[in-house]
């Protein structure tokens, strides 16, 4: 009797699924393929030269370290430097708040694996991020979703929730939110720091793309609104000991390269030291050679300018969207305005099935994400998600164009339908 | 009320500890400490050079690619290499049996997050990689542990042990074993084999320093004798389709550079699949940048050369240990002679407990691994692992004079308590 793999998987198995995304984005790699896919950064900006410049030298000058085991926290002139660069956006942390891992993917697992026994309660926005979902179904929690509006997270809906019962943690993304596009605002944040406060509850804050903002003014993230709301009351806040209730992700996976697979975790040193057991048995450490490799391309400070490039090019290829989406959309289809970020968000009329419509889509060479894919409840049948990062403005024109004649056809054969 | 974090961990968090190992490791960074504590290779053979030009080379001709993100599977040519190479040592695998992981660690992970519920009985050799013991001890298993002799896992005991119950899996590391740096007899290898498709049982093959044999023939790893046994009565198994009942474990660490952090699954078609959504859900992918590097270097057969040389000098620092013992080491210290890999395994006096004497290395700045931590049920009291690929000859040599003195002093201590 061989084994009978399918008798032998853990009950949390069966609850994993390939995520709809990363599918696509096999298809998609078709070159005659124009994807809204993916989350993928443009490839012609990745900083090629630097990093072969960076290779060259840190292999001649520190090859057996670059090359060598290290520690699970992290390389620690990396974990330095992002001391700093937290710093600036007025996040207080020494090294021991930070811990390097393989993408802000393996942050969210990390945080899964510590916190969530199953059968938890997790709150998180509707739509949230699909790779958070995923993370987090691993560890077999239920999910209290809320919806969003302009605004982000209804946090009026977050409060009446918490009146019910406390969730093990609130995930949220507030800068440009993956799916949907939208930005939380400061109002919301006061509150809903104030809120987890007076419960209890860690906030887990995935901000992928913070620095990618557009227009608008920076809104401060939600660990630094904590910090100084807890230093009202605590000394040792006011004083910059990071502590509170935020555990804060982030990643260069769209500043410098996603091929690196290198995100981060900024926590009080408790949370972190747990989180760093949990990345020892997962996978020692983050790879050495990316580590120091991202260190020497950053220390100089070439982010600055390269993130003010990566915006340029970005917010162009939004407006290219924008403006393609009015000119070659028909009626009744509404989407977000998003201040920054990869990605936004269109909602099309109720009688068509987002999931449906890609089949159409497939046929006429462009792809997206169905909606259904962010809810944690299947919702959204009538949504999608757009990515305008990755495609040159042409092809976003043309892209946009096949879509609107896809969503065309489907309307008119849903109004002979009926 | 801020976040009480003590409060809010999940079950499997109590039961994560820091691998001794990884704590000791940053002590043993200090340079003028001995340390024979970790699994490091010797850094001086990293092939600094070939991963340079490497470097250059892909970021001239694919920067853009290996740059951006990838599939969760891994780089596909990466992935025909490892057929390629596995199919020398009679492995019938294809693409779709190979999954890259940040190192076999994340391969542990893996497999503990897609096999292992709360409760599940693991059957493991006694003593047994701290590093898979850690990964599987966050999804909450039990151990049955078996003990070894010079011929690796006592098969008789394991067979006693099917005989009164069925485990999740068997987990094994046939060659060289770490920690007790023995290897599993032909002769248990298929009896193994025979047992566990009797029983059903998976078998999780560990293999990382298969290839660094000093002495003796190669034996057959438990895949191969798994597909053989299986093809005496499957038709598609004898055609080559890989089927069965091990999923086999491998990595670059040993023979590349461990800093890179790519290791290999090798599994049936059905198995990959599982695997590959829950990594999706832990990390998205491998560093692509990594993998790309690794492809480039190994594509030309650059590690059959390399391999050999990295045999000759661990060879070479194995006997300097073995010599050095014999010299150093006083009577009623026994250790292993293993045929390969990077470590061997010492038995002090039963008087003596090894994490003490660990206290008094440390002020003769020389580093081990005391045995308990090896251990499942934290047994082996009085015994320890000794790394011999990281050290050269000549440090070696002195390292082993200090810990011999350090031995002998507690024996001298012991008897005169006595």
């Amino acid at each position: 009797m061989t084994t009978r793999w399918g008798e032998r998987y853990a009950q949390r198995t069966e609850r994993m699924g390939s995520s709809v995304i990363r599918e696509l984005l096999k298809f998609a790699q078709k070159p005659e393929v124009i994807s809204f896919a993916g989350g993928l950064p443009a490839p012609e900006l990745f900083p090629v030269k630097e990093l072969e410049e960076a290779c060259c030298k840190i292999l001649q000058e520190k090859g057996p370290q670059a090359l060598q085991y290290s520690t699970t926290e992290g390389y620690l002139p990396l974990r330095q430097f992002i001391v700093e660069k937290m710093g600036r956006y007025g996040i207080k942390a020494t090294v021991d708040n930070v811990l390097i891992t393989h993408g802000s993917q393996q942050a969210l697992d990390l945080i899964g694996k510590v916190f969530i026994d199953p059968g938890d309660t997790i709150l998180l926005e509707a739509p949230s991020y699909v790779g958070g979902i995923q993370a987090f179904t691993a560890y077999q929690p239920c999910y209290i979703t809320v919806p969003m509006d302009d605004e982000g997270m209804r946090v009026d809906l977050v409060e009446e929730e918490l009146e019910k019962g406390c969730p093990k943690f609130i995930y949220v993304l507030p800068n440009f939110q993956n799916p949907a596009g939208v930005t939380l605002s400061l109002e919301r944040r006061e509150r809903l720091v104030v809120l987890a406060n007076e419960c209890g509850v860690p906030l887990i804050e995935d901000d992928p793309y913070g620095e990618l903002r557009y227009e608008g003014d920076h809104l401060p993230p939600l660990v630094v609104l904590d910090e100084r709301h807890l230093s009202k009351r605590s000394k040792a806040n006011a004083e910059g000991f990071f502590e509170g209730n935020v555990i804060y992700i982030s990643t260069f996976s769209k500043t410098l390269a996603p091929g690196l697979r290198l995100g981060w975790v900024v926590a009080p040193a408790e949370v972190v030291s747990r989180l760093v057991q949990a990345k020892q048995g997962a996978d020692l450490h983050t790879c050495t050679f990316a580590q120091v490799l991202a260190y020497e391309v950053v220390r100089t400070g070439f982010l600055d300018g390269h993130v003010r490039e990566i915006r340029k090019v970005y917010r162009e290829r939004r407006d290219v969207m924008l403006k393609a989406m009015e000119e070659h959309f028909p009626e009744g289809v509404r989407w977000t305005h998003p201040q920054g970020g990869l990605f936004l968000w269109v909602t099309v009329p109720e009688e068509i099935d987002t999931a449906e419509l890609l089949k159409d889509a497939v046929e006429e060479k462009v792809v997206f994400v169905p909606g259904f894919a962010f809810f944690a409840d299947g919702r959204g049948h009538n949504t999608m998600r757009l990515n305008f990062s990755y495609a040159t403005p042409e092809v976003i024109e043309e892209g946009i164009r096949r879509l609107g004649k896809v969503i065309e056809k489907r309307l008119e054969k849903a109004k002979a339908v009926a």
